[in-house]
């Protein structure tokens, strides 16, 4: 059965066609990386980041390194979503009482719709790195909210819409420095405010190496006829240091916590200069897609090296397919998830 | 104004009075340990333990390590709270649908009843180590609920009533190992099944160096007329491994992610043969208290030295007393916990 | 069946009886320790040693403690094998040319008798850790002979008879440090000079936790008709230090390499002061024993606290038997051992 | 004396003369990296790889990394030593009694040929990185034999013919992780089944930087008429990962674990892209070479930064001479060798 | 007020103005790198080296890596400081007796004139890491003074002139390694071979995370009208290794210990190919100025992936500007120095 | 020739002849230890600690561990130098200018006589462990001077009377945690402000492995007509942490930093229960003595597993000649030392 994606059309994503005899599943933009080192005043390196239609164009929230190094969140408009301008100041967050709200830092966010809402997920400190959430409707007001978790945790990944009545989020359980380990859980909310039913997702490590070290969610999931597709990325570690590559599961559509299809490789790797060499050399790092649930057209927004954002092309059925076909299971991935 | 337990009166509670010229605001029963090594057949060592008055007797949960080190929880039974009778065989727990569950190990339990209901947490092990949650009325049947958070996490005590309408929880976010750092958090719970309004109690840190490496939670807070009364272990760390004392503060009754009164002391340290040397030198670990409102008499149960079972006395007037007349505030722990 | 030990009478083993109501198979000489602090003029600490049978008495090669902390080879003789009189000086080795050789240091002996020849195995210096061999049949001279393994490795132990034709020796490669991991494995030799058919024979971990970090073979394997009946150390990790604990295993009389049975319980832990608080706290290092095949009484040597030698008991049935009661399977321990 | 090469000829081998005006003794090859990334579909990365000539071509066995990440061998065939035809699919290994043996990874091939028969050595999965040893006639059957050593050990190279009747192999016993430390060692071995009478060759440190953390060998000795020409590697650490370089050495014939020549001086380190770059920034890792003795023309093959295969050239005369007059002595590289 | 440098004329200093809309306040020279690997024969690289006028033209020492990795200082002429004539040889220093001295290793040298005599500053082996001082009139005699310091130290740099009648020098205390931690701190001296009086002057962190891990000084200082201006590198930890930039900041002319300024901003960070890939890759390491009093152009050279040598510039009052503009003070850096 | 302390007469010296048959050249007191836990209201632990005669009786410099585990120092006084009268409240330093100076913690002190004057040395908080130094003549008032050295460092120890016209310390760069590395360095100063010709004076290290991990200095020197006597610590690693003994040692007369005698064996080892357990188990650790030129006697005063204080004998006589027999030159100790 060939994947379909749920959801709605994106005439305006942008596109490129598989180059011909590229034999990989996901392919480069031609023109990457689309932002640069020192894209706007003030700014530094803006990277793991996050973008989604809004109203006739696109909106984003990047993770902006200052001049000074310290990463926050900030927004850009695009018309395209490859050309951005990028606004050089923070976002002004307020908490629910309506004061200012100013993270000592805050980054790699993720931006994901669910029923009319838009939220911003993203590392902030809790005493410790730990996940972050606002709310927006309009991205001149954000909200922000109480912090789903404990610490230490990253990459928190909410999910586009409700399942069984619930909120849906992923997370990356950590420790309080580079984490050497690290799995994907699944946590449920009626309100986004109270989180349980916490469940183990999937494991680091299976027969490839390239995950061995930790795995993190990436993009918000794609619902599709097959299940909730993710991009994630997966750590291994050298004598020189880690390196960043991207794969692909399927999620159960019903119950998250079970990993339908899982593929054994990697479908990208740093391998360009833009990805291998950087402020962190090789690193590949998904936090967003666009996609047309029309064409099946995906494209995926990915941090390069920690200093400049590129972008890849897929498609939905091909995609899927790849997991399929290259489907292994590790750990108890299959599982719901022992508690 | 001199502080009152509230709750009920505890006749039967082990007693004795403090030593002429003892110093210390806590001083030790005198014929510690109350538990020994090999205390039952097939287990080497109990400690870190809780228990409770139910009925006419006393019940508690022990963290029994069997002959092959493995740690699991066991109940035991007492007439007078001192000399008990311990089951070898572990609890069988059910969960929610009623099928056994059996973690794969179960450590440092705490036991705490609210309304009719007693609830264990203990440290269990949810794909590293994670806060586990069961109930039981009768101490026969003993169900299993969700694990309240994601990993890494130990330390969980659960408040003896219900504040502002939801269950509370003190916890200390750990990382995979043996967590060379480590605050105390509040959790809060409609249900005991989703939690949030995650806040920060208390720093490790300070003027003195007995907690300058990680603090954790002990007993179950004690209501008072001050407060939240709270012992708790403190950790320093020397070139020959950690020291594990125990140190008090008195939270606020409304507000228990505000400390009111903290004590800059330890009021308990490893100094007697049996609390220095044992499976885990220099360990003083306390996870139960009995306790009488009329009275003001409190007895604290300690593990000591990863080996045995110590107990304690104090009263309520005199420990929270010196945790205001010694009282330090640490980082921010006066104000609500930033989030 | 009942085992047997196949070998020789030995009426003189120093022995003890079970005490009245100790409820694990393995008891401990009420004297302990019977080698103490300085012992001998010049030497601070004996303990981790080896002893035999020599013609009408008992002969030992010790792990000495030179005042200044070197490690060296010393020989003892003893009437009874409980009290020993232990020399100053080192043992002179030669090497097969009849040359002087003086390792750097030497530690951790064991002392095995195959056909007439006596072998002391041990671990010296050959650029890290690695495992030294000599031969003596008179303990007045001593060869040295070529070492069986590259570094790093600790913890050689030779067969006491030939197997299949070969030489069978056990060892526990290591690292160049205090070695956190360690599984033991198997090695052939037709002649003593080189070395091959390496086979994993048992695995650290299994269900207790006593066993988790490392394992090493100890006193030579004895003889039975139920196979090799060895005794070993298990290693766990604490937030302060290791504890090193006795247990034990049963091999395939003909295929070594195959565990048949093993005790998932550890059989002797410290407990005792002199076992719990020493030059290296909570260390029971057995390395060898003493047996009679007409009794089935077993003596064990074992080190203790790296300060001290004590002495345990069993017999030969009931240890065994244990082994079978208890048996766990560790990873892959029954196969031959993957190459 | 002008050292001479002892062995074959081969026309055939690919050349460059040396560029007017490089000062160095080693000059590399105008078109590297030879194999780039994603040689092969299925295959990421090929890298540290040795070659042979056989019949009237070339034959290599080459580390392929698939897109997973997992390290394998496969063969390759070449007309003309650069240009390689290189198969996706794993060696199918045989075990000495016709099974069939898929090691879970293999990496850092060699490829000797002693009299008829062409052995590989590989760093193989046995409980650890260990050394692997497989042999083949024709490149159609392989059967894999007794791995020679206990793990950990890396870098296994076997001389290209026996000496003093016995087989020769180099080795680097290691550490379970990335190895901070490592020297050669020389072992011995009547018939590749057992081995012994092992000695220290070589050590890391020096005078220079480039050696001082760790060394290991590179490409099967060379037998020249001033001894046996080694290639080898050199890693010197940075705060921000290691470097290896390529050195070279000389080793008495009859007793190679004696060094004659050592060349204070690295002969080539990593200075061009393909080299400081990829996987593992800074790595040049020779494995192999093709030697003619009639020219005394040198090609070296080494992996640059695990992501590429690089090709040098070198002559035998300058080579030598240029470790001559380099020459420095390290610890006690020029004796037997310690036991 | 616009700052001024307090000096001399250097009409010769190399320059190139500023691009034009180049916004940051330092800007590269156009040809870097101006020296490049193997620049002369027998060294690999040049890097983190210093520079100053001397009569008619330019004087520089180098720290110079041989082709064996060994660093050590030799002296270099230049006609127009971008062109460099590089001896090979090393410095011959000799001690205050006349006596040869050859430093094991020496790296990282400052350069600076005090009065008529110029003095160089390093890193030398003093049983660890420590400064090293020499001083010269002439670069041909080059006497070798005190170490004024106890190890660990590094990063030692001399003012140009004395202030309140003592010598100042800036250190960045150490430990034997890769040093994971270091502020800067001043000494003083009476006559360069008694030291004491020691300042803390600046701390690593503040609200920038480009020197949250350590810092170092850089240039000699350079008098102002506005204070001390001095440069110095601060250095940032990733998953992948350390990144080192360069910050600026103007110390209070009479009491050098107290701040004035200092720039939240890095003003130079590793970008372009030859900073982020070399050697060690993401280095830029200021160790020299050539500045002129009348013009207020500064040249600042810096060691580059510590494997060539990099120039920018920038203008006194603009470098001021900046620093005040923005301004941030980093935990007591204001303060004359808790001592 | 028999050594005899240079000096003053002391008869009031506490003593006991050296038990018959006792072996050693240092013996306990009999009655140890002197100062136990929990010696002053308020006071946990003392240990580290110094006396010296002062009019007609004791006065000590005591490490004073308050109740909350921070350390300070604190003044005691004694008839008989055995039973103490400490205060329980820190000295009360005031600076150069009159101003109160409270340091944050300080331990580990030492005390000695140069002159008049008393100078009190112990390890300060100088933006990590560095030496702090304070004078007194009346021991009411304390004046703290300048920091003699740079961080990191501890252990410093000043000789009782100006060599060569200068003050000399003794001293031990550490790093900013336990310091796992660690000689013993020697520094003058004509004025104790500005200090230079910093010399090395001992290695860690040697035959032996009680020493080799770190030294560090102990008592002040005492002066003899065979050179300076100093007692030290030496620290050997086990797998279950560090183990501190006590070495000596002779340096000449005029070149302090030339080891003259160095025993290769420690003379004093933790064996007492008081000295193996304790907050820090397995430490004893000499900080000051009393000592008689007309009777040689010497009472050594030494911190005990860093809870108690014990008192150790010996005599001039014995413990040099001991040095001289045992004498064993480790490293350079016997030259000037390496600048």
């Amino acid at each position: 059965m060939t994947a379909k994606i749920i959801g709605e059309k994106l005439a305006e994503i942008p596109w490129e066609d598989k180059p011909i005899g590229h034999e990989f599943p996901v392919w480069r933009h031609s023109e990457n990386p689309i932002i640069k080192r020192n894209p706007v005043k003030g700014i530094s390196r803006i990277f793991n980041s996050a973008v989604a239609p809004f109203e006739d164009k696109f909106v984003g929230v990047f993770r902006a390194e200052t001049i000074n190094g310290r990463p926050h969140l900030t927004i850009g408009w695009s018309e395209d979503a490859v050309q951005w301008d990028i606004q050089a100041e923070s976002i002004n967050f307020e908490d629910e009482d309506g004061k200012p709200f100013h993270p000592k830092y805050a980054y790699d966010p993720r931006l994901v719709k669910v029923e009319d809402t838009y939220y911003i997920i993203w590392c902030t400190d809790f005493y410790g790195a730990a996940i972050g959430l606002a709310e927006t409707k309009d991205f001149k007001r954000f909200v922000r909210l109480e912090n789903p978790f404990l610490p230490f945790n990253r990459n928190g990944v909410l999910f586009p819409r409700k399942v069984n009545g619930n909120y849906m989020m992923l997370s990356r359980p950590s420790d309080s420095g580079h984490t050497p380990f690290g799995d994907i859980f699944l946590s449920e909310s009626p309100d986004l405010k109270y989180w349980g039913k916490h469940r183990h997702v999937m494991s680091k490590g299976g027969h490839g190496w390239w995950q061995n070290v930790k795995i993190g969610g990436g993009p918000a999931p794609i619902e599709t006829t097959e299940g909730w597709l993710v991009f994630y990325h997966g750590v291994t570690g050298t004598c020189n240091g880690y390196v960043y590559s991207m794969g692909v599961a399927v999620l159960d559509i019903d119950q998250p916590s079970k990993v339908k299809y899982r593929s054994l490789n990697l479908v990208l790797t740093p391998e360009m200069d833009y990805e291998t060499t950087g402020f962190v050399d090789n690193v590949i790092f998904p936090c967003a897609t666009l996609h047309c649930a029309e064409s099946g057209k995906i494209a995926i927004y990915y941090g390069s090296a920690d200093t400049c954002v590129g972008m890849a092309y897929t498609t939905v059925e091909e995609i899927v397919q790849y997991a399929k076909d290259t489907h292994e299971s590790v750990g108890d991935d299959q599982e719901l998830g022992k508690i």
